[in-house]
């Protein structure tokens, strides 16, 4: 299963390389402590009388970074495993194009959000980040997942954390935009961007290695290994990065309620779309996270457990019905193959959480959030806008997201179409064995068993 | 495998969007943020002076959540996940039952321990309230795992988190009881409520599917996984409700070393009661973890990590022995089928830890615990019982739980016979493709292998 | 598989009891709760007044103690799960030997760290420092695997943690080193001891158990489970210990980058190292750790992330060539069988992070940390050595470590060789059966399956 054009030996090697020399080149002409990591700054002077070590960031945030970390490399890595030969590539590639990515990602919105006096200024909150645009990546990722060699991944990863960091710079900065747990930021532009590239690079011949597209009894336990760590752990990810005090809280809160509303809103539509009723791993691995998406924007605000609940079962509803009847639509009318059904369980629910950021933003008032509207509106409890203006602002902000989504994942879809990276052939896709030494894979569920063992059995 | 009776198609979506309808109607009536995360409270008046950011409830007991977050979705499910044919169940329904469970138990434990004006306030102390009480119908799911249909399973929810805030209402507010960790509100109740239900649940032929109630290798290593989690964080568990400060760190260390001490033990006892001197993975996936629930009641009390060791020691002793000779006494004579031993894991050693607690309550003095016995002991401390009264409470409590779970889960074990619900036949018991999807299913290891790859292999 | 001498029916037991019998006693006489952790204590006088409950050390660390408990149960348990055939006897004596270690390195730190009036006082940074010492006796496992009893195992970690509490004890008290994540006293020392333990216990007939000694495709898959847990929570380990404020948040974020740059350098060598450029399932579960590892010593230093990626970047490329070239030398030259390759994960990497740690030590001054220099070098800081003396000592620290650790390991591998401790014969290594009660054993990949069911595949 080796043939030259998907042989990694130098390809492989040398973009590794490359980007992490260029990345260790860029890290030490352009970043630096921040004011809680350095030594020097920390104890700058009479600061350390008014700011006593509890109240440096880690403590704030360290936690839910923690937190945020387990879902980009045990969940998005483990959901994917559910495919029944191609698990190592799912965690593995998973992890590659993670380690890359939040590095770059720490490069480019460094350079985006701010320099102090031209550098980069590092800490944990960057680090939070930094990995928010790593799940962007990884959402693409799904899409194209079984179809990809690792340098196309790694290349695709250089473009789109660029782009994000754009986005999130227009979104964030020009806007201000409230995008918290990044239902647009995050999950619309990772999405739509990755479901652009998968229609570019468009397999028409795809069917060739469909028996290897689906998963074994195995594989899908592991796959729920990381359904339920990005389940688990979603209140963190919406919260990680809020305000200090009530607004991280009540995020943590709002998100825990919505996702557990999605649970069962998906088991119910799971059951009912099936003609007997059994319910289907893919909705329960997938659609029951949809209500941690789609409170990603609304989740800061005081949306309360009743609305997050409500936004939640939508979203539950929502994501099954995508998996049973708009992907095939998606790919046999759109031609548009997305693996993991990115865009039910990221595209749509991440799109009903921007509007339901918007809705509850142009909502917004002091009678409701008092003084503590600076931390959630400082634009509008500042005067200078109103709160139905921020909520246009919102939906605007959403159609920037989609736009620039499509158009970036166009133009990225066309340059990894390049037959330079080595992308695995109509019959190898969903194969580990084409870029990993899987050991005597004469046959798939049991590497080392031995010839006279299977005689014995027989 | 498929037949009217069991078909879940219709009864399934039904009681799921009826449930979760009401929960959102009563969310919307009843509940509000409470002052930590609603934003207008948090900043009421000079308010955010007297209180830094940092003393907002979530930094104190965020992380114990989410560690008690995992041991209820990953830690139970993966559990539950030894049966080589149940796996989908054992994660599925779980986390199904868990989601439901959780937003039930706002209501129910907000009821019970004290509105405000009309209204339920909750933060991140009632969302570990409500995991801790879901705990406690996944317990009981373990002594009926295999044997019932998720209707059913819902349904024992809704009655038994009613009845578990009832019995935690009386102890906890009426009787002044103390108990952290849940040695008696938890592990008792959940153990003896699920054991009834079972007993009322006998299945006289469930010899019939007997070869499928038992583990393959793979189902073991996952199940491991659940007994991992379990254990490493049931010093969060123990500690996340307790008052701030000493008992929160107090607490986590006597757990710390129960859980260390029993696992010795558990491995002694696991050798010495085979005829081989094997070791059991049943006896080291569930008796290890009996050291965390035997110091649920008295870790936050100056038990000493001497005192926790002993209590650790003995209980995973107790639990080794339950399994090997109580178990089968159980289903061959009381004809109650255990399919978890949750008896074992759960049962003997929450009372253990309740008679712990009620003994190391009634040594209580100012002289050991100085001003701190005000935060273990309010009413001692306040001079309004004594401690040898406050001993005797304890003791009550195991009683008056027992009392409750015993004659609860007779009452819900009647309800559940019913006939509507859905209940596995005797010969389907212990298997997936009941209620899942389970893509071919001709051979159990490999769902989608060939016919012709077993002839290659042949 | 059950023959008299490696029957553990009596061996086991008795060990386990007499260890956790002669653990209880010895904490009854020398353990109390510290400062933090005691009811009376922690209220003393108008203590409270000013340190509020906030401070308490408990909020500081026991989120990265979590972390580290579960790099240390998760993290090591499942990261030998590869082996196709010893996956309970990975995962489970992993259990069993650090929840013994755990206990007695509480007391053997506390006696060499410094007595309180004849006792020990203990709270959450002991809790640290016992996983830690836990840590070096696992890495040491990682050797011997497959080939060693749990008895032996019991007694290797006796006096393992004996031995690294001496060693810690002369560099952090003695010599003034600093060593927060322990490249020294934690990663060098468990690997040379471990190396010298397997050099003494040399099989010359171990390719009787060759067939065993490799992966299957689920095994590599719980393998990697293991690998993320150890990667994504390696900056907590490296911080967990390190004072409050700034250098805890410094040295998360120094691992953060060091591992990131690693996994990129590790996936390039693999990919470079192998004839078809496949990459290696065992280069990626181990040496994208190296960067953890080699951080461990400066992390806490101004390392700077630019500073870290270096070391990162190094410690990958040294460990997957370790991995390709050195260790079959070590094994056909130099007689040592390290199972794990813990030479190329914990060896060199461990003293490429102890010499990264003396260059950075030499070149701290007042000019880079400011006041912050307290914290890291309190011996430089209240001008007791220089700089460069600091880091001629850490450079000593590692020739100490080295030494003892080889000592040790060759005083412990004659000990280990008694024939009184059960070791399995040359036939039955890296085989579960042998310890552990499997069901049905006829098949490895189905212990369950009937030979009807063989029959119909057929």
């Amino acid at each position: 299963m080796t043939d030259s054009s998907t042989n990694m030996r130098l390809k492989l090697p040398i973009t590794c390389f490359i980007l992490q020399i260029i990345l260790i080149i860029l890290f030490g002409v352009l970043v630096q402590y921040d004011e809680d990591t350095d030594a020097k700054k920390h104890h700058h002077g009479n600061h350390s009388k008014t700011k006593p070590d509890i109240e440096n960031d880690f403590y704030y945030r360290y936690p839910s970074f923690q937190d945020v970390h387990v879902m980009i490399f045990v969940g998005f890595g483990f959901l994917m495993t559910f495919l029944q030969r191609y698990g190592f590539s799912s965690v593995g590639f998973n992890f590659l194009i993670a380690a890359f990515s939040l590095q770059w990602a720490t490069l480019m919105q460094g350079f985006f959000h701010g320099l102090h006096e031209g550098k980069i200024h590092i800490g944990v909150e960057s680090m939070i980040n930094a990995d928010f645009c790593t799940g962007s990546v990884l959402i693409s990722f799904g899409a194209v997942l079984g179809k990809t060699s690792p340098v196309q991944l790694l290349f695709m990863a250089v473009f789109e954390v660029t782009l994000f960091a754009v986005n999130e710079y227009i979104l964030l900065t020009h806007l201000g935009t409230r995008d918290a747990g990044g239902s647009m930021t995050i999950h619309t532009f990772g999405a739509y961007f990755g479901l652009m590239v998968t229609r570019i690079l468009y397999r028409p011949n795809l069917d060739k290695s469909k028996h290897k597209n689906c998963s074994v009894y195995h594989s899908d336990l592991f796959a729920m290994i990381g359904t339920l760590y990005l389940w688990m752990f979603w209140p963190s990810f919406n919260s990680a990065i809020t305000e200090h005090g009530d607004p991280q809280h009540r995020t943590a809160m709002n998100t825990y309620y919505s996702l557990a509303a999605c649970t069962l809103s998906t088991y119910a539509m799971s059951s009912l779309t099936a003609h007997d009723g059994k319910l289907d791993m893919v909705h329960i691995q997938n659609a029951a996270l949809a209500g941690g998406v789609a409170a990603g924007t609304a989740g800061e605000m005081m949306l309360t457990p009743f609305g997050s609940m409500i936004v939640g079962f939508l979203a539950g509803i929502i994501s099954v019905l995508g998996y049973k009847y708009l992907t095939p639509i998606l790919e046999n009318k759109l031609k548009i193959q997305d693996t993991c059904g990115i865009h039910n369980l990221h595209g749509m629910p991440g799109v009903l959480g921007a509007i339901v950021g918007a809705v509850t933003a142009s909502l917004a008032s002091k009678e409701v959030y008092g003084e503590g509207l600076e931390k959630v509106f400082p634009e509008v409890a500042g005067g200078h806008r109103t709160a139905s203006y921020q909520g246009g602002v919102q939906a605007i902000s959403l159609a920037v997201t989609l736009g620039m989504a499509l158009f970036g994942g166009l133009i990225v879809g066309f340059i990894l179409k390049l037959p330079i990276f080595g992308a695995p052939r109509d019959t190898t896709c969903f194969e580990d064995s084409l870029y990993w030494e899987v050991r005597k894979p004469q046959s798939h569920f049991s590497y080392c068993m031995k010839k006279s063992e299977i005689a014995v059995m027989c």
